[in-house]
């Protein structure tokens, strides 16, 4: 089956881009207003860029009507996050994180998270997160026709449960990462499998 | 446990790095060199960036030797793209597709794939691939110490396995999409599970 992307709406690009680019990790990310109010949203829109340094990119979609979702206002007001790495225990919370509120919305208090403060980046840390990252904003970039905000965050401090570290790593068995596949469903990383990389 | 990533050296940070951001979905990229030769390589720092036009990030780091990979020497001076999403019947040769060998070495052979002829670029698609994305580049950026080359690549048709389609998208448990973890480590999308968003 082809499909020409020109021939769909929106809603329908949309479907299929998300039901291609799998699995995805989730950018669980927390940001400040300029005026204090914390907001906490996950961005599947997410990958890495560069190691030296830890560089992440969370491309952020506009609303329905065509604003600003609150973390992008946030990210070029404050320019500093905490990215989450969601596992399958707080599934239900970050999802329920997604949903569209007015920025006066404290989402850890609607969904029901604990916030600790971050060491070296003002907006909170959700304390039951197993990974979190401390990143400050590197660079903003809009692309496409929405436009969507592109930004690349530089992690300054990671954060690791230490019930999930084996050898000085986050262990993904123990992690149970979740990530976003198409339409409502997610997938886990409890069973992993090795594949030797070529010599 | 606390990690600050300016004490970590390029291998530690990178180790760190790809146990955090997961699962991560692997761009199974082909290109051509300028001279026609063909090349295949996964990348896992992969991401969707916006869905109108689709557009997806893959970011490209150089060899040990400091020198460009041939992907991205590729893309610079061809500007087209394939892209293909992994699944666990063909992951073995996924891996082996990212040997470091020179860029005469054509990896369709190497790793034992069927090269088809797309439609809208030049670059071979890979007959065995379930999904996969013809795409043009839009956009390059050297990002980080490296640095890296990040790419913003535009789908303009993609290819989905008939046997894979559910109501016109491609079911996650029936793609068996592979996601790279830590270290050697996979997963797969096989048991998927659903989580409704809020209303």
């Amino acid at each position: 089956m082809r499909v020409d992307p020109s021939t769909l709406d929106a809603r329908g690009a949309y479907r299929l881009m998300i039901a291609c680019l799998v699995p995805r990790p989730i950018a669980w990310t927390s940001t400040l207003a300029a005026d204090g109010t914390p907001n906490l949203a996950p961005f599947s829109y997410f990958g890495g860029v560069c190691s030296i340094p830890p560089t992440v990119m969370v491309s952020v979609g506009r609303r329905r009507s065509g604003e600003r979702k609150d973390t992008a206002t946030n990210l070029l007001a404050t320019r500093e996050a905490v990215i989450h790495i969601p596992d399958r225990a707080r599934v239900q919370q970050m999802v329920a994180s997604s949903a569209e509120v007015g920025p006066e919305v404290d989402e850890f208090l609607l969904v029901g998270l604990t916030k600790v403060a971050a060491e070296r980046v003002k907006p909170w840390r959700v304390a039951e997160a197993p990974i979190a990252m401390e990143a400050v904003l590197e660079r903003h970039l809009e692309v496409g026709g929405g436009p969507v905000d592109v930004f690349l965050l530089r992690v300054v401090l990671f954060h690791l449960d230490d019930a999930l570290v084996v050898d000085g790593l986050p262990d993904a068995a123990k992690l149970h990462a979740v990530g976003r596949l198409g339409g409502e469903l997610y997938c886990d990383t409890a069973v992993p499998f090795r594949v030797p990389r070529p010599s």
